[in-house]
């Protein structure tokens, strides 16, 4: 019989626990191998919990078992879950983590370790949640030349968004919300403001193009600056605003990750995700585009994702080859927003119909749609994008929000 | 270096080959491999081909050569595709095929066959074209209780369905268009009586529940019936109307397998999968829900799907336990349509919300949307919607179209 451990007994750990015992018989099945929880790993004692006797408190002893094969990381950070997980990762352990700080920041050299010590690093439940994403990307995939991927990585912001286009409410009021359904922190920067979204950009970002990304080479814009207006106006187009994280490689090579709200027409599946849910659309050339999509975060869709970590690594007789990528030496690789083309959105303050057509035709782009209050351009770069603003503002028509649409 | 055969050099084989080459030097990082395309069976000759020198007419040559590791069968029909896959497999070749029909009607026996001679028989581009759906399901959702598939499974009838909701096109000349585009066959029953989909539902409650599913024991219906009126009154239920493979396990542990149009609320990501597209909606414990959305078919996205499977082949060391179902010995396991609950849609001659709303009452249903000329109820089996039925005509309210809802 081999074991796992389960490092951090919070909301995904315990899912984790939860998920595998519920559905063991299954899983070794799956697996063809008999497997059972041996410890949970918490700086807390859980009296009266099930499990309370599989608690322990120091990594030593888990690291020094030899009958602990698997180790979930869910414990969250870079620290002390780095340092565990390279040990164990040393020790020969395979780890499946639901980390995304961890992997963004450490992925490289986690991987590395794996490598060396032949045994996986996986890392699921990092991007989507539950939606199985990584391992298809690098599996079913695997026969294509992968170019792009965009989705709605942060489902926080993804109900924010969807109660101020369905339900009409002011940022602030559904960020108030979010909070109150335990959606959003009670600081909730680091969904609103993007970070969460731009660490899955790194790690989607550094699996597909195989050099890692971190989070510091990521343009990334949060939703706090989208107006109500901003999203009716979007409707009356036909759209929905979105986050959107993605990346992109360009014609020259280098490609270009970034984070921030875009206008997202009704004819992209993307428009159509709502709620709290997560989808990821991958662009290729022998598949063209597919789309993953389910539930961001939440207990047991995370642990789902931990624990077919987990049953891959029992499958898995070495170090999965194409789940890796390299540390690069420098930055290169990487486009800053100069390189950025898209369709943009602009809402002025007023009718901006005349002065479009004319400023669009001055700078070569097409007005595709126009109303009473903005209008959507052809793709051009940020320089092309400021000229047609000022254009406009010289025509009267005071530009009060400026977004960039995701063109499928 | 290990060599790929392929099988049927007509539009998927060639797909197969094309792609590989295209992308060889990535397959081979991915898998940690040299890989070569040594053979091509098919009947015909290939002048001027750039791999015309790879083409032989004898099976034979690829079984008796044991370069040749992996086998792509890309012939489609059941012979002699099946006695070319046993004797791969017999001859410890994994062999990865896109043959819907093979895999329904024999898929079991493959499946033991590959288990017998530890090699594998993968069937990803079976079900979705290029939609990773197949490997998901039994790697990345394994820990798991999956308790129901439902989805696009059809290309065809969903460009025809798609044509007569947004061009108001009626189901004849919609038909006559997606001949024309070649998206249609010149006989069209395979697609639009359901067939096809009825083979790929097989392929999905076999893999998820385990037993084979033969296509005779799944309830199958076209879109022959759906009238232009009826897409219409459903886009005022804010719906589409779509052919839906599903499988779902019953409370009483049998499961129930099922294609047929049903009416799909606009809430439901299912209703904006439009064109050829194909998407598979999946069900679990943990996950809650998640769909994977792609190109059902086509030369291209069919072989990336193929490929996927081969790099598969090549990386697993031995049979993947996971990818299995067995014979059973009998169909007591399926139920029939008597089992069938759904919400329902009713078209009608004369308006019906009175009647409606007396019938409903009668038979402990609830009205959930009225229009001009029809209706939607809650939840009922069949019985139930034929009393529904009865009550409107009887109210003067004939009844001129009945569809099953999908709850998500």
């Amino acid at each position: 019989m081999k074991k796992i451990a389960v490092l951090g007994y919070g909301v995904v750990g315990s899912g984790v626990v939860e998920l595998f015992y519920k559905n063991k018989a299954k899983i070794e099945k799956n697996t063809g191998a008999e497997l059972d929880v041996k410890y949970i790993l918490d700086l807390r004692e859980f009296p009266g919990d099930p499990y309370e006797d599989k608690v322990v408190h120091d990594i030593s002893v888990i690291l020094n078992d030899p009958e602990v094969c698997y180790v979930a990381e869910c414990m969250g950070g870079v620290n002390p879950a780095f340092q565990f997980v390279s040990s164990c990762l040393e020790a020969g352990k395979s780890v499946a983590t639901s980390n995304k700080q961890l992997v963004a920041e450490k992925g490289d050299i986690l991987l590395q370790l794996a490598k060396k010590n032949d045994c996986n690093f996986f890392f699921e439940a990092s991007v989507g949640g539950a939606i199985p994403c990584i391992r298809p990307l690098h599996t079913c995939l695997a026969g294509n030349d992968i170019s792009a991927v965009a989705g709605i990585l942060n489902g926080t912001t993804n109900f924010i968004l969807e109660k101020m286009f369905c339900d009409e409410m002011a940022f602030d009021d559904a960020l108030k919300l979010a909070q109150e359904l335990g959606y959003a922190e009670r600081d909730p920067s680091a969904d609103v403001d993007g970070a969460d979204a731009c660490r899955k950009v790194c790690i989607l970002a550094s699996l597909v193009f195989g050099k890692h990304v971190y989070p510091d080479s990521v343009y990334t814009k949060g939703i706090r600056d989208i107006a109500l207006e901003d999203v009716q106006l979007a409707q009356t187009f036909g759209s929905a605003i979105k986050l959107i994280g993605s990346v992109k490689r360009l014609e020259d090579g280098r490609i270009l990750p970034a984070v921030m709200p875009m206008v997202v027409p009704s004819d992209s599946l993307i428009s159509h995700v709502d709620g709290v849910f997560n989808a990821v659309m991958v662009w290729g050339d022998g598949f063209d585009k597919t789309m993953f999509y389910g539930r961001g975060a939440g207990k047991l869709p995370t642990a789902s994702a931990v624990l077919g970590d987990i049953i891959d690594a029992v499958k898995a007789a070495h170090t999965v080859t194409s789940h890796e990528w390299i540390l690069a030496d420098n930055t290169d690789f990487i486009a800053d927003m100069d390189a950025f083309s898209a369709p943009r959105f602009y809402r002025t303050a007023a009718c901006c119909a005349d002065a479009a057509e004319q400023a669009a035709a001055a700078l070569g782009l097409e007005v595709c749609k126009t109303a009473e209050n903005g209008c959507i351009v052809s793709a051009c770069d940020n320089k092309t994008a400021e000229a047609f603003a000022k254009a406009l503002e010289e025509a009267g028509a005071s530009v009060l929000a400026q977004i960039p649409v995701l063109a499928d």
